[in-house]
């Protein structure tokens, strides 16, 4: 006998399906049910397409009228792109409806729950609300505050090295940890590196999955337009390159690189701030940026504590060296009190490696 | 019902219970089964003690006729401190024996089997091997090199510091992580750190367990002797104290330990060769010794690949700092190809920090 942990599960499944394509739109799952049977389900599957619920109630037809709909995210009560759900959801002729979360915009929160409530239908909320949370945590912390997402990843060995003493990198991790970094690629809007890892390891900072993928903007933190002309992400073509930086840059440089097809963010600033850059990057639509460093970037985003993920994989390998290089360079802390605390949330095997994923406490 | 395995399994987890308390003999659990019932279960103690069978046949009393015996490691042979256990074995008229794995030693292993087989009695060996020979893998690896098994321990943040750039660290693991390392210490003939460990830490080295705990003895890397005489590890007398120190040490400073009750071993060469102790401890007497750093003499036991296994405790905590220290120095290697690659064995909780226990590949 299937219950309503089990639909809303179900919906919730569906929605995770969309992982990484309906920026900036949240993901989105709903499951129709009538006599204990599954009458219609949807995802919502890229921003400007049609809703969840939409998708949910076509496939019912007719047998719409009575069912039961278990949807992650509370139906929207506006005219967006599309019209509003709530309406759509009250039209069909549904009898109950379970919501796992409400909107996290404070001034539509609950809404669209009002909206169907008053049209006689039996509402619900919080089922499952903190997995329906989690699935839409980018989402939900750009209604919030207003910026990205950020997420800092690392690869390094069980002693904490990125490289040995001479620099040597290829490779601390195995194939499936990297296959899994392309993963996290896919699901951003953004990644993003400083112009040393551009001028040390010249990236592509594609997206290479077996079945492709989405290739993210490119972002390089470079103060003073050090990067080369010729470096893969100003020559291939393969996605967006944006790069960032201070007042002080040369004008001629710039005008190579817009030549070349890159966007310059030249700021008002001879440095870069890293909160400055954010409010930036929210202005043009990013809404979550994946920072691989290097050890500088990852210093910078460390000091001013603007990070709401940390993925470190560690290899099986001592790499060893007092001055073999760390993934988290700059300033640091004085003492143990001022460093940020985190909460280890998922530890997992990938292949050989450890993946350890961290929120800040 | 029960059946071979569920017994061999029993007999490891006697086996178990003894880890630390046996050295330098091997941990032996032993169950004698008769008519699908335990009449006899026993494990190793003590070195000097009776061994495990002999317990379950003295449990076992008359039951012990016809029984079957269960056993982690082959019954051995020779006259020790107590008389051979296949000759008890064939005496109290045991009629089948489930032997784990055989005697590592290869001057002796097969002879206990060899001499009940001869007797009459039906053995069965391999049963559980794999498990039987982790269970006593220090005696194994102390058997076939002569030398201590080493354990490499360290305790980091997730950006593999030990300390931030000030040298602030305390603490960097929680409690359940610390109390981990002190069953560790219990299980160990000895405990290694570096002279500058003692130097900044000015640690006891001791074992403080809830219900108290076996201390090792204490061991400091030394070459010039500056270990402070006020060190709590040369005044408090809770554990003998060795200092491995160098052939240029000062003699005055050296008998003014010899009177504190130190003991200092004098190498013949003006410095320490990692492999040249393990030589030194291992006439000693020591079987297991467990490394507890600091960065330099992690550095040392790496490039020497003079380890077994390696500890791990990651906490999750971002320290930073490009100058701050990690758990591995010394002068590295060049090439990824030259670095020691690992076997993560185990990656566990413990409490809110990630223990990895790996071992070299």
């Amino acid at each position: 006998m299937m219950n309503d942990v089990y639909y809303m599960n179900f919906a919730l499944n569906l929605a995770r399906g969309a992982a990484g394509q309906t920026s900036p739109n949240p993901v989105v799952g709903a499951v129709l049910v009538k006599d204990n049977q599954i009458i219609g389900m949807g995802a919502h599957l890229k921003a400007g397409e049609p809703h969840a619920e939409v998708h949910a109630i076509r496939m019912a037809g007719e047998k719409v009228q009575d069912s039961t709909l278990y949807v992650t995210l509370e139906p929207c009560s506006h005219y967006g792109k599309t019209p509003p759900c709530s309406d759509l959801v009250i039209k069909s002729g549904i009898k109950k409806v379970f919501v796992a979360t409400t909107d996290p915009n404070p001034r539509v929160s609950g809404t669209g729950i009002e909206r169907m409530k008053k049209a006689g239908i039996e509402v619900e909320t919080g089922l499952l609300e903190e997995k329906a949370r989690e699935v839409n945590k980018v989402f939900f912390y750009n209604i919030q505050t207003g910026l990205p997402f950020v997420t800092l990843k690392s690869a390094v060995s069980l002693d904490g090295k990125t490289a040995t003493v001479t620099g040597d990198s290829m490779w601390i991790t195995g194939e499936e940890a990297r296959a899994d970094v392309h993963q996290f690629r896919h699901e951003h809007d953004a990644i993003l590196v400083g112009v040393n890892t551009v001028i040390t390891d010249n990236p592509s900072l594609t997206t290479r999955l077996p079945n492709g993928g989405k290739n993210p903007i490119r972002i390089v933190l470079d103060t003073h337009l050090r990067t080369p002309e010729k470096a893969k992400i100003i020559t291939d073509n393969e996605a967006p390159t944006w790069i960032i930086t201070g007042s002080n840059a040369d004008s001629d440089k710039e005008a190579a690189f817009r030549n070349a097809g890159v966007e310059i963010i030249k700021l008002n600033t001879p440095s870069i701030s890293i909160k400055g850059i954010l409010k930036v990057l929210a202005e043009r639509g990013i809404t979550s940026l994946f920072v691989e460093g290097g050890a500088e970037v990852h210093g910078s985003f460390l000091k001013e504590r603007a990070f709401q993920q940390i993925i470190t994989y560690i290899a099986p390998k001592l790499i060893g060296g007092k001055l073999a290089p760390a993934s988290f360079g700059g300033a640091g802390f004085d003492t143990m009190a001022e460093v940020p605390g985190l909460h280890f949330k998922k530890v997992d095997l990938i292949g050989k490696d450890v993946r350890i994923i961290a929120e800040p406490r």
